[in-house]
This record gives structure tokens, sequence and C-alpha cells, in this order.
């Protein structure tokens, strides 16, 4: 069979709604004929089920459009995987109408606004018919940059240069946790360079509330405890401790070493304690912090869940450093987290982790 | 006993030779004394083996220097795994004079200038009184940012902001690989947006060079071969391949999506093919280049080792960002790679792991 480029369509007429939407769930049938996305007869052209659109083949096709190599290859793959999906278009999908399948991402939050999906694909075994998506899909290539606030409820599918896909999927977390601490009041302490030592401090705020580390070392009994900046201004800020100091003044010494991102990263810590967890520095991950959910006491301490960066609300990520700090959490099994920070101190949590779909 | 500070060093009489040189390989004997740097002094303090400095106990001695806390962790943690070792200070170590112990570093380059460091650790049950040395160690809070050209001969010791340490240690490797190819010339293709399909390409290209991936997907037999920018271009300046477009517009195509990076990316992976090994997309790895040193066929490839990032040869590192391209590598039992690439195209290789003293 052949097709016809009409706009951004290729129109086929004969038996293709049959042919190809009603068995294969390709295109929006219109009578007997069906409407083409690009995408779509590239992948009908590639498998030999349309013969020529104007005469052109596969390899011509190709060409019509400078995304389309990319875009196919996303599609292909989801084919080949077994699933049916379709393209966004205005008037075809509306990908925000329709039920998620939440079985793949469990803490998905509906209220989030949608960003744009390219492809909507299918649970397995459903189709353009049903009223069903497994997956919200954004394409991408490894050198486009992203904007944190389009992401959250899609997957991205990244296509590095060697035209591999990486499925990466957002979602917007809910981030709790229980633990609870009663802090004690002005601890004295000496302010060293970038970090504190307390040094008698009472037991409960290691023991219990995993603030500081042992000057001794770790697994040491009792001693000076040492706080790394962002704890000293939170536990200044909270009364707890006593420096001699102000807490302006120790903001002002985290700015001098590392600017605005101390701001961020008191910001992210605070609101973490405030939710319940345990932020400890995620330094050997390359991340700000890594977080216990549940801590009753460091000596039955847990499996760290997520590492969190934080990052300017209007950052822009490069996927490759997506892929980086995705790969790693996934290694050291631990959820990727976001912390996207106004310059007020608003924070909204974007988890992203590997898939397969 | 006590002892005096003397300018930068703390000098104590009496048996101090013996009690602390001869015995425990602290300072530098003056005599019956000893003449001791700051840390070493207060790493006796914390122990308790020193009663004061000028009326100074640990406390108070920990504030006369700015950075005397970062250095007393690092000093103290070395001591805690069973080392002798010194601090570097002119006229008492010259810390290229002497003997490397390459047990604990296979590749180091003599020949590399070597880069300041804070401290020489000698092999276990070695002291300042042989001429061993096992680690060179310099000293960086993980704040503090890190010039490539100062890296290849020394232990980086990052100490985190809650006082951990990270040791990683840094080698100037030799890149080599057994892999040889026999290049088809003026092989068809099309350049499509950022990547290019050869048609009906030989065989040998994918098979035995690896050079692509098969638009039909891993593992497919023959058919259409995709290339990604980079091996375009380098394709292109063998006379490999023609896509009716010359060398110089592919690299315009290179500089428009990803600037100056194209460039280096393209001297970076020229360079790897020269010396026998075979660079794919380390995109999944957060990476430039993923590398394989001996490869015969596709289908008998062995597992990556390395993983590669180009780099400005005048590249400064943020500590946390070098734990994490390190960390990621480890976890997949790659060695992280650094190409420092000059802008006319020179590469020096930098090779970063983490190591337990």
């Amino acid at each position: 069979m052949e097709g016809r480029l009409d706009g951004d369509v290729v129109r086929v007429g004969g038996d293709a709604r049959q042919r190809y939407y009603d068995s294969s769930g390709y295109g929006r049938p219109t009578g007997e004929g069906v409407a083409l996305a690009p995408v779509e007869a590239a992948h009908l052209l590639f498998r030999g089920d349309l013969d020529a659109v104007d005469g052109m083949g596969f390899r011509k096709f190709l060409s019509v459009e400078d995304r389309l190599v990319v875009r196919f290859l996303v599609y292909k793959d989801f084919r080949e995987r077994g699933f049916y999906l379709s393209p966004v278009r205005e008037g075809w999908i509306d990908a925000d109408d329709l039920a998620h399948d939440d079985s793949t991402a469990a803490d998905h939050d509906r209220s989030t606004d949608g960003p744009r999906a390219d492809l909507v694909v299918y649970p397995q075994g459903k189709g353009p018919w049903d009223d069903e998506i497994a997956y919200r899909v954004r394409i991408v290539g490894e050198r486009e940059s992203i904007r944190t606030s389009s992401l959250g409820r899609c997957v991205l599918a990244v296509v590095d240069e060697e035209s591999e896909i990486t499925y990466l999927d957002t979602t917007r977390p809910a981030i709790d946790g229980s633990t609870t601490d009663d802090l004690p009041t002005n601890v004295a302490g000496d302010l060293l360079a970038d970090r504190a030592i307390l040094w008698n401090p009472p037991d409960e705020l290691y023991e219990a509330a995993f603030y500081g580390q042992r000057l001794a070392g770790r697994g040491a009994e009792g001693g000076p405890l040492q706080l790394s900046l962002v704890e000293t201004a939170f536990l200044l800020g909270e009364g707890t401790i006593d420096l001699g100091v102000d807490l302006a003044a120790v903001v002002e010494r985290g700015r001098r070493v590392e600017g605005e991102r101390f701001d961020r990263r008191l910001a992210v810590y605070t609101a973490l304690r405030e939710a319940g967890l345990v932020p400890k520095t995620g330094f050997k991950f390359g991340a700000d912090f890594r977080t216990y959910a549940d801590v009753e006491s460091v000596d039955s301490l847990g499996h760290s869940e997520r590492l969190v960066r934080a990052l300017p609300a209007d950052h822009a990520f490069a996927p490759r450093e997506l892929s980086l700090d995705v790969r790693l959490a996934g290694g050291v099994h631990k959820r990727m987290t976001f912390a996207l920070t106004t310059p007020t101190g608003e924070i909204d949590w974007l988890a992203v982790e590997r898939l397969t779909p």
C-alpha cells in the first residue's frame, strides 16, 4: 500500500483502517482509511507493511523531518517490546485526560501539571481504543537540556549519540519519615573553620537523632561531636547549640565557602528534618544528602533510602548529568531525589529512576 | 610533657626524641628534643601523650590554625590505620626525592611533575628513618577546587563536611590497546540531524571494528548502521565513509549541538582509536566514552575497562564531582579516566580511583 503526505500526516486509503488501526493500533481512523503520524508511517515503511509515501521508501522518508530518526528509534523500541502507542497530537490524544496505570509508578502525584509528552504508551494488551495509559513518554536527544519544571509525570526516553535509549521515570514523591527528636538547648561548642565541635554533648544528640559525627571516629562511645556547617546552622536556629556566634555569622561563613548553594542546602536540610527524615552528607555518592526516613537510634541505623541533590527550581538538566546521578543511585539501591528550591526556600521534590518498559 | 610554639613548630625537650621520634615517628629530632609540626602536636595532645603546648590543651590548640582540624582528621586516620607519616615541610621531607612504593599503584608514571603533597605516609612497619614512601597525600576540604594539573602522583584525602575522609588515588596511566582495523573506503550514507546512517555497510565496519550500531537493534545480523556524530567525523577524516558532505560540515554540526566539547571529544576519540582502543558512548554511565582495549569481534566483546571523560586541560575539579565519577566507575568495575585536552588537541590521561589505605 502507498500513503500520501497531507500536511503533517500521512493518509492511507482502502482497507488501511482495518490493517493498521484495528489490528495493530497505528494512526487514527478516517472512515475506511487512516491518518498516520510521520513516526508511525516510518515504522510501517521500516517493517515493509507500507510500500511508500509519495513514492519515498524508508530511507528517503526518514529525511522529511529533522528529528524523525530520533522519534522513530523510540517508537520502534516500544513496538519491539510489545506495546501499542500513539504520538501525542492535538485532536488525537490528550495525554492528561486518560487514566494513568499506577502499577509502574507508585508515588505519582496527579495534581502536578502535566508536562509535554511525545508518545502515550498503552499497557501491554491494550491500545488506542482503550482508556488506559502505561507511560507518557517524552523524547529527548542526549544533547538537549531539560527544564526541571517539565518533569514529574512522564517517562523520559533519552536517545544517546549512538542511538541507545535510556528510560527515566520522573515522579513527584511525597517525602516523609518518622524520626522524632527531643533536642536539648544551649549545648556549648566551638566553630572551627567550616565545622563545629561540641566538646561535651548530651548523648541523645548523636545517639538518638544522628546529628554530627564523633571526633574519635565511627562507633566511638561518647566524646566530642563534630557538626557540619549545615547541621551547625540548623541547630543554632533551633536554639540547641551555643557557639558564641549568631546564626547569621554561620550562614555568612557557609556562603563564603559555597555561595548560594549553602542557602539551598540549608533550606533542604531543614525541610527534610521537619518531614521526619535524617539527612547526612551524600558526598561519597556525589550528592548533597543521603536520607534515613526512620531513625530510632544510630546503633540500629538501617540503609539510607534516598540521595538528595539540592538544585535551583529553574535548573535545566543535561541528560548526561541526570544519567550519571540516576545510575549511581540505582547502583547503591537508593532513589535519586532532586530538591527544587526557590529563592524563598520553597521546595518541590522530584524523583528520577531508571525504568525498563 | 609540655611543648612550646616556636614559629610554626612545637618544640619539646627532655627525652622527647626517644618518646616521640624514635619510638613512634613523630617530628624531627633536634638533639635530645624534637620539633613537631602542629598536626603532630595536635595528635599527641589528642592522645594524651603530650600535656599542653604553651598551656593549651587539645581543644584550644586546634584553634591556632584555621585548617588544622582538617589536617588533624587525616593524620589521625592514618595513625589509626597503623601507618607512620610525616607532614611535608621544607627541610624535613622532600617528597619527590624518596622512592615510591609501586605496589599500590601499578601504572604511575614517574616522569610526571610531582604535585604538592601535605603528608608522606610510610609503608606499614616503616618510618621517617627509612627511605620509602607508600603514599603522598594531599589534603583537601570538600569545598576546595582542585586543578587537574596538580594531580597524577598523589593520593587525595578529601575531608567532607561531616569529617569523613575519602581517599582517591591519582595516576597518569598509559593508554594502549590491541584493536586493529582495516577500514574500507567511501562507504555511502546519509547525515541525519546529529547522526549518520550507512545503508549498506561492509560487515567488518561493525563486526570487526565496532563502529556504529545496527539500526535494527543490538544483535541484528547486517543491515543499516547508525554512526554517532563523533564516529562520523572520525570515519570521514579517514576516508572510510562518503556522506556527500565534508568533514568541516560535520564538525560544524557537532559544534552547533555541543560547542567546544565536540572538538575535545573528537580529539579524545581519535587518540583512543589510534592507541588501539575502541571508544563507545559512555552515556549510560554519565561519561563521554567507555573503552574496550582488545576488540577482535563484536561477538566476543569483553567488558569495557575504562570510563573516559574529556575535559579541558585547565579544568578544576569540585571534589564532589570527582567523588561521583569515581564512585560510579568503581561500582561498574571500570577505571575512571580523564582525558585532559589542550586546545591544540594534545591529551594527558589522568586516572582516579578510590583507595583504602
